[in-house]
């Protein structure tokens, strides 16, 4: 692999694909691909190029193959992982999808939507909608994250526990080969088992084995009914409890099931305009629930007025707040998703992607948090996720008052102790925003020589000359 | 590749890893081994290996792939396509995998099942249910498939509308490779994101890439009512219209939908004991639809009444029989299980496993079966399956007083003529059966070169040798 800053003549050769105005070297212009928004990953490069169609990916590649240069795809820039922004050395060449955003096909009675890598998700849930159909993928980010980003990373979300991840919800996809062949995999079917099913290796993939270009993803009837609550609770336990209950009762049209501590919702109301506390008492912790009907919006009240019946008798439920309104429905998801947001005016914070068996989650957490303050006594933890797939942001804001570097240096000391107890519970110190650069390092640790020789393997024979997103995942 | 029949000094070397009782030789022994139950596909073998134990699996892949001989994997040898019998060489060694039939573990409470590769589907639904449970995954040959090629094959059925096929029910893996190492990939976890997804290469491998010797399975909850009805329908237009009111109305909740034409329930009535039609008079076309609910019976009664009215109003229904009691569903799911075991009194039969978008079933029922008669003008098309996956098993039954070899010799100008219109759909010629034997040749046709040279490129980075299953898929 070429570890110089491509040459004049290699760069113009580049910009001769996309043309001039596509092939971006002002610093200034170039800025926003090589740093994500967080600031915590970033690098440099002299060349972004920013192709408008499959083609012009394909010999972007070949080139980039021919030449032995490092491509590091880009979509929307949100990764959590640094597997998107190129690194320190200069020599890698940013491919940015963002121009391809092409929406290629609605089709409402199959149910497919076929998109290009750079259309943003929620414009994909809008062209679903104008169509009176669903689809479910739901992240925080959807206002600015792409297709192929989503794919690449197999992102996953608040509707996961219904609807599956990115995995679930792509049933064909365009890819472009380290060396530029273009794959044609995009297929409408929903059955399908002509030999290996090779789109489940760049689903995830994080653009080290092949760039997305295009997908054709699921969609879904629209909910006629859709019911919300913020509910306190006593205990993790008890969220667990009225979970096997919701599930029970509402099965697939259990459709969001969020756990959050009391601590995150202080943060919120802290910092975030616009938002208020909907319940009249404290609760140490919180679960939101979202219930969907395919009949009408009295049915899932319905659903969700006996879970919480039932839930209230059990003492699982504290008390609830029932969204009125589609409008209340949006200010209680608000207050979930602005936790990540609320936790940055309150310093440092120290932050972990895991999973665990969903009824190991209440005694991961106990541990996990007594663990942390052995550590450092004043910390505050702020777990919140996805309780349904066993999969919390296990974040920890630094002690009021106290220093932010001095905190943040213990980072990777905290990590170890927590992944260490998501290890005994044979978890995922990576369950949705993938390996990237943060977590390279641990993978061997956690996957073991077996796993790590076949993913060699897999990287060797479909990018032999190591060109896609180098030092990522492997 | 060795393509001798394993020398005496090698049998008694693969029959110590498993002791002589479990090494067979014996012509009558082996003979269950070396055929498929239809006939269709078989070969010869002078030895069958019984491992009991993922350790004896895998000193017999280092045997194997040291002495460079050739394993066909078989769990519970009901696989369409002869990907899992010996050919006619005498050199494969058939590694039988039905000794392994433990349930591992059952984990009510968070939804999973781990079982060894030889454990019979039936047993797992048996498991499952003594903990309230649900494990959808479901066949004809569920009393006798096991869980290893299910996997292995990604098995489909009548419940993949709702709950997915096998790769949608597998959480992890354990598999030994060509070359005897074991990958410990079991895990509950219900997201992770940890490095390249590697289950997903051995679902649906058959047996080609890797030997799955155990699976962590997907539990549900079980469905509180289940109702079922048989439906007269004058078109395959009215039962997609009818398809998609049912989706909108019981989105997950519809767990069956079922197209058969009238033939197919004639055959079904003529030959087997027990059957009877439940309606009054005859109907060109027939859907079995199912619903589920998890309130209880009234509600899923009340779904598919609502149901069936909106379509008898709209003029998508012209009769139907509603099961009464869960007996009564059973007859009806007999009347669809039982078609292709009431053709074989019929005479010769010519079959397909393809799938088109769902939207273009009818057009491509039509424009099949007119090609069909245009080449047989007396021959006689039952095309039954899985509407909802745009999935159809497109049968054809012999002329009435044919010659049965004369009808048969034309299969592959038949199935030429029909993979060209499920061509023009963009749909797949091995849409749940898989590859094996039966389609290999055909796969690069369909696939192209881009996908072929993936797929090798990927067999020869797991089994670089060509010991597994040689000659299926690739």
């Amino acid at each position: 692999m070429v570890r110089n800053p491509p040459s004049a003549a290699l760069v113009e050769r580049f910009a001769s694909i996309v043309g001039a105005a596509n092939a971006l070297t002002e610093p200034a212009a170039i800025e926003p691909y090589t740093l994500e928004h967080r600031g915590r990953y970033g690098g440099r490069t002299g060349l972004v190029l920013r192709p408008g169609s499959v083609a012009e990916v394909s010999a972007i590649l070949a080139t980039a193959s021919e030449t032995m240069t490092a491509i590091v795809p880009q979509s929307g820039n949100t990764g959590l992982v640094g597997g998107q922004v190129p690194d320190d050395s200069g020599s890698e060449v940013v491919l940015a999808l963002d121009r391809m955003r092409t929406i290629r096909a609605v089709d409402a009675a199959g149910f497919t939507l076929t998109a290009e890598a750079g259309v943003i998700l929620a414009d994909i849930h809008a062209a679903a909608e104008a169509v009176d159909r669903l689809f479910p993928l739901s992240l925080g980010s959807e206002g600015s994250c792409r297709v192929g980003g989503n794919v690449s990373t197999n992102a996953g979300g608040t509707a996961v526990l219904s609807y599956g991840s990115m995995r679930d919800l792509v049933l064909g996809l365009e890819v472009v080969l380290a060396d530029g062949r273009v794959w044609n995999g995009l297929s409408g079917l929903r059955k399908d088992n002509t030999g290996y099913d090779l789109k489940q290796l760049f689903i995830g993939g994080e653009g080290t084995l092949g760039v997305v270009t295009a997908a054709t993803l699921k969609l879904f009837p629209r909910p006629k009914g859709l019911a919300v609550a913020l509910v306190g609770v006593p205990s993790p336990e008890a969220a667990l409890a009225l979970f096997g209950a919701a599930r029970e009762r509402a099965r697939q049209d259990l459709t969001g099931y969020e756990l959050m501590p009391r601590i995150a919702l202080d943060f919120v109301f802290r910092h975030i305009p616009g938002t208020r506390d909907p319940l009249a008492s404290l609760h140490p912790w919180y679960v939101l629930v979202e219930v969907s009907s395919g009949r009408n919006q009295e049915d899932a009240d319905a659903t969700l007025e006996g879970l919480l019946g039932e839930g209230y008798e059990a003492g699982h439920v504290l008390d609830a707040a029932i969204a009125r309104s589609l409008a209340e429905g949006h200010a209680l998801w608000r207050i979930r998703h602005a936790i990540s947001e609320a936790q940055k005016p309150e310093g440092g914070s120290i932050k972990h992607d895991v999973s665990v068996p969903v009824a190991d989650v209440p005694a991961f957490l106990a541990e996990a948090t007594a663990a942390v303050l052995a550590l450092i006594p004043d910390a505050r933890p702020v777990p919140f996720g996805h309780l349904g797939d066993g999969n919390i942001h296990f974040n920890i804001s630094q002690p009021v008052g106290g220093d932010r570097e001095a905190f943040l240096a213990r980072w990777a000391q905290v990590n170890e102790t927590v992944h260490a107890i998501v290890g005994r519970y044979r978890g995922s110190i990576a369950a949705e925003h993938g390996i990237g650069r943060a977590k390279r390092d641990l993978l061997p640790g956690v996957e073991g020589d077996v796993a790590m020789a076949m993913m060699r393997g897999i990287k060797a024979a479909l990018d032999p000359k190591g060109v896609l997103n180098p030092g990522r995942v492997l």
